[in-house]
């Protein structure tokens, strides 16, 4: 997978992309990364990329050409057009699937604005997704960029190693995540819940599926929506609705 | 305001702490930074900070005294207790109210796991709030820690400057933001509407405020839930209505 990341900060990404199982991703060839100044697309002297918007108020707009360059000059002589992916608050709310479906891609362009806003024709005629990554106003679309080439880089194939379980983190599966435990099994006065030390398997993942849904149901009953769930498991939320009395 | 981030990838925070307005906000002494690498935590000759999950299955579990011994350094001998937080997953969707209540605080210490799970016991009684920036999964805690803080240090008093309009923001309104347009009037063939070229204050004012509540009602009609609109905002909702049939 081929990603170029539009920036007006490009060192904010080096460390991202140098370090931890992104940059041994890309150390692996699994993916290749370039970020790129859009400045240095901008055509009059002061290499300015803003400017006041129409109409008056505060804060400053991104400029349509630069941006525009920048991408097409990425773009030239592609046969496949790249996603172009814009980083704003206005975007759809980014989720698990989006991340599946862009890791599909063989190529994925970001453009991170900064303090701004966006010229409106870069998000009619440029871009083919708008993602926002949650409701808070962050500087600027660079740490959401991360996090979805995050999200989706650890997904291509080859990428994870065993140091991970992939399929049981929470929002693969549609549950929050059950409690862990390790090493030492009484930490202070805290001991480890006696059915994890008993070798029992069935009894283990019995514990582990109740708590997982307890812990859904107590923190996010939003994902239960929807979600096919078994006799036992119905009669367990029936329980924890009684325990929560 | 001190943040301290607990993480053993501190290296991916460097330029984050040193650009744009979050690196300003730290030369003008808005907001002291500290990465704290709690493998020097470690208490083995390994340094090892996981362990293998009791009750088996796949992933490592990060233990409880590194963790635990790294924050009670950075608390010793302080009076007030600091916010203690844990960026995983199963935690509370973070929102704005969120980032404008901790922006209230003295001290924030956010502890980011990488790869694998924690220990439940630093969950029970160490933390005091775990965040979660969104359903979508991640390789660590550190760019969720980077939302965060980017989210929380631009609502300190003096810390942005006149380029950004804070009010105005997708998410402070409740409202996303209407399109913005800046020079030239036509790039390309495509035209800045004329409204906003008409000098006309009031009816500029009125098509931000409609196109604002159209890309909300187009994008994001959760948004809508429970926000007050006059006569005349409800009247555009039906016209929406009808122009979408």
């Amino acid at each position: 997978m081929k990603i170029d990341v539009l920036t007006i900060f490009p060192r904010l990404f080096e460390p991202f992309f140098e370090e931890s199982i992104i940059g041994k991703a890309r150390e692996k060839g699994k993916v290749h990364f370039q970020t790129i100044n859009f400045r240095d697309f901008s055509t009059n002297k002061h290499q300015t990329v803003d400017d006041y918007p129409y109409g008056g108020g505060g804060g400053m707009v991104l400029k349509p050409e630069p941006i525009f360059s920048a991408v097409e000059h990425l773009t030239e002589g592609t046969e496949k057009k790249p996603r172009v992916i814009l980083m704003c608050p206005q975007g759809k709310p980014y989720r698990q699937s989006k991340a599946e479906e862009l890791a599909q891609e063989e190529h994925l362009i970001f453009i991170c604005g900064h303090y701004e806003g966006y010229d409106e024709r870069i998000r009619k005629y440029l871009v083919t997704d708008e993602i926002s990554i949650g409701d808070y106003v962050l500087t600027g679309g660079e740490i959401p960029a991360m996090a979805v080439i995050d999200s989706v880089v650890r997904l291509l194939p080859g990428v994870l190693g065993n140091e991970i379980s992939a399929v049981t983190d929470s929002h693969s599966t549609g549950l929050l995540e059950h409690p862990h435990y390790t090493r030492p099994p009484i930490f202070r006065e805290w001991e480890v819940p006696e059915v994890l030390l008993s070798g029992h398997h069935e009894n283990i993942e019995k514990w582990r599926r109740k708590e997982s849904l307890r812990r859904t149901w107590k923190r996010r009953r939003d994902l239960l929506e929807g979600l096919e769930l078994n006799k036992e498991e119905q009669q367990w939320l029936k329980q924890f609705e009684q325990d929560d009395e």
